[in-house]
């Protein structure tokens, strides 16, 4: 790697934490299992699969329009158990706490993970707390590590999308990272934009059990939409195009991305998901997803295409068709 | 809880970090699993029995003599997992990164600890990323996460301690933290001091192999032998008595602990543990021990009374008796 210290876009979820993982983390912990690239492991003990999956959490602030980091540490790695396919069981947490934090404000984050994972049907079961000066830290970071049941004979994975598929989106984009950073900045829009962080394990739940044509499930967290149908049509070596006008966007963040110069598909989200799945079976998927809650605005954005393994174009509202490559810097860091 | 802000202390081990617990962490959490307060929960999935168990190492600094921050985060996992009797299997990696950190350092970090997790037969299978800005944290800190497989009928526990029971050491103690604290402080002895840090599930699976009488294991770390044995004894409702001659510490380390006005008894381990065990088991116990490479010096240091539930006492070299309490302030912070 030519770049000699960590950069703040080496958290961001593009391309620099790509290069790290590839420089870095690879080449050193290479195996089978951690080189499936995706968000979840799946082991086996004893004959039972697990999904297996950790994330930390240094969201900044702590409290934001739509939750805090204590139901984002408990969303997201439900999220990511979700992604695999698996039912959420089992989460530890892991608390980094800055030297002065009020005890009053680990309260309250404690209280509101521990109620995320109270009403997403979750047990956190194991837990560590560490401390570090004052200047060391900043206030508190939360990792979340969970335990999941992966059913058999099911495997989803980014490298499982073939031409002809359909991209599925689960609903509008950017909402999380809009509202962290609009309250970062101080911003203040007519109708305040919350963060869309949502467990997400039900309406993976409901698909399933209504179609065994899908072939990845992935949340599309740091570096956006664009990011992760990157790495769909990297690891699938297919290429994907998408059609801007069947995006939803709502108004006030498409508003809040043109104020911020952002790309809405770069944007981060917490509570939504791209499908991939075959194109016979889109229909009946979509119509359950919006018969859930946290689906009601599904719909087939895009389609997989063979050629140029890798691509992911955008087919724009005026019928040109432009690139969508990786977040290439850091965007929005510390959004999750 | 009193204390309005987080401090030091909370971190240490000790009776600050059990307030934490039971002030804030328990009552947001409460279940049965978290109550047990046990170093790992152990839960079943599928009739499956899993250990499982998170750590967050923030050490400074994090190279020392006999390791580094990689390396201790895979042992520190490894042994949370052995003190409940399970086979240490796969391990989650999260780093949270400091914009500036040397891409050089990250990388021998790295692949200490892929050395240290190969060694020992774990498998790194899942991981995450994430950075903060320069100032918000120090360097790197790592989660590591473990799933074990748990036999059978086997239930550890600091609360199965009985009057007569033998407490065993496995060897002398305190060499972590002042190998810590001497590099930190820049000490210089004769006779360097070097960390004991290893991963103890061999030793542990030699012991569970030659005795069903062991009741409960723990590795003395943060708070050292003293809040280990305080909690057993509280959890048990029995008192323990030690004895001050039995208990081995390097001349070095008490050389050092005189300089820094430290007890030993107060002082980290990471390749240390504590077992009760039935009286008439001890001896064969400690046989297996001595002739595993990390048990040589292992050997019995006191007995579980009955009476005087949760008290601790030393006899000393001189014959008198002592109160040996639970680490009571902040006597090294980041140790691990």
């Amino acid at each position: 790697m030519h770049r000699m210290t960590v950069l703040l876009g080496h958290g961001s979820g593009g391309k620099l934490s790509a290069e790290l993982m590839r420089d870095v983390f690879l080449p050193a912990f290479s195996n089978p299992i951690l080189g499936r690239l995706e968000d979840q492991a799946i082991v086996e003990v004893n004959g039972t699969r697990l999904a297996f999956t950790t994330d930390t959490f240094v969201v900044k602030p702590l409290f934001f329009r739509g939750g805090d980091i204590g139901s984002l540490a408990v969303h997201g790695t439900i999220n990511d158990l979700a992604m695999g396919g698996a039912r959420p069981l089992f989460l530890s947490t892991a608390f980094v706490l800055e030297e002065g934090l009020e005890i009053d404000t680990l309260r309250r984050i404690a209280q509101s993970l521990a109620a995320a994972a109270t009403s997403a049907g979750v047990t956190i079961v194991t837990g560590d707390t560490k401390v570090v000066e004052k200047g060391s830290g900043d206030q508190l970071f939360i990792n979340t590590t969970g335990i999941g049941l992966a059913p058999e004979g099911l495997n989803l994975s980014a490298g499982h999308a073939r031409p002809g598929d359909a991209v599925i989106l689960s609903g509008p984009i950017g909402d999380h990272g809009i509202a962290i950073l609009s309250q970062r900045e101080g911003l203040e829009f007519e109708c305040p934009i919350s963060s869309d962080s949502a467990p997400l394990h039900t309406l993976v739940e409901a698909m399933l059990a209504i179609s065994s044509e899908i072939r990845c499930l992935r949340d599309p967290t740091r570096g956006g939409v664009s990011s992760t149908l990157n790495e769909i049509a990297a690891q699938s070596r297919v290429s994907i195009q998408i059609e801007e006008k069947a995006i939803p966007v709502r108004e006030e963040v498409r508003g809040a991305c043109e104020l911020l110069g952002l790309d809405p598909l770069y944007v981060a989200n917490e509570g939504k998901l791209v499908a991939i799945a075959a194109p016979s079976a889109a229909d009946t998927i979509v119509a359950a997803m919006r018969a859930h809650p946290l689906g009601r605005e599904a719909r087939v954005i895009g389609r997989v295409n063979d050629g140029h393994p890798g691509l992911v174009t955008l087919r724009t509202v005026f019928g040109s068709t432009r690139i969508v490559d990786m977040l290439a810097g850091d965007q929005l860091p510390r959004i999750c």
